[in-house]
């Protein structure tokens, strides 16, 4: 199992313009048929700081996901309104280690 | 709902003496009556970075668990370990702003 957080730090004036291009890639990455689970949140603090969880099966499942049609179309023009770049990390479960 | 995410950053050569700290500390927040999920990760490049994505109900609900004698016991003897501060963030479901 894999854990994604991804994410993204967008322009203040542009997050109203965001919104819809989040809800849609949102829903189209959850009828992928290897999402476990793939939630989006707003920091409380930063309202153009939004963070999403991800869960999938492996990497290739991640990467089958940033290949879909999407995904590609949808996070360039997310992309396009970021204040700085975004981030991600891929975790293990903690108890998978021990 | 509050989701939470908190991000330790532990000193290569204390990684195997933290980690029973964290076991501890993930079963007995577990327990906590209002504890909705505490799961934690380690990032697949840095086997120093452990990551917890928490939900709880509220903040109330956040406080009592910092304020319960096993996070108060258990956070300053991880924490000792530490290369850098951690961070956390509080955050919404993007749903929720809509």
């Amino acid at each position: 199992m894999l854990k994604v957080i991804a994410q993204d730090f967008i322009r203040p004036d542009a997050v109203s313009i965001v919104r819809p291009l989040y809800e849609e890639l949102v829903r189209l990455t959850r009828q992928e048929p290897l999402c476990i689970s793939y939630e989006l949140f707003v920091d409380q603090k930063d309202a153009g700081h939004f963070i999403f969880i991800e869960t999938w099966p492996d990497r290739p499942a991640l990467d089958e996901h940033c290949a879909t049609e999407h995904f590609r179309r949808l996070v360039p023009q997310i992309n396009a309104y970021q204040r700085q770049a975004g981030t991600f990390i891929l975790m293990d479960d903690f108890g998978s280690n021990t």
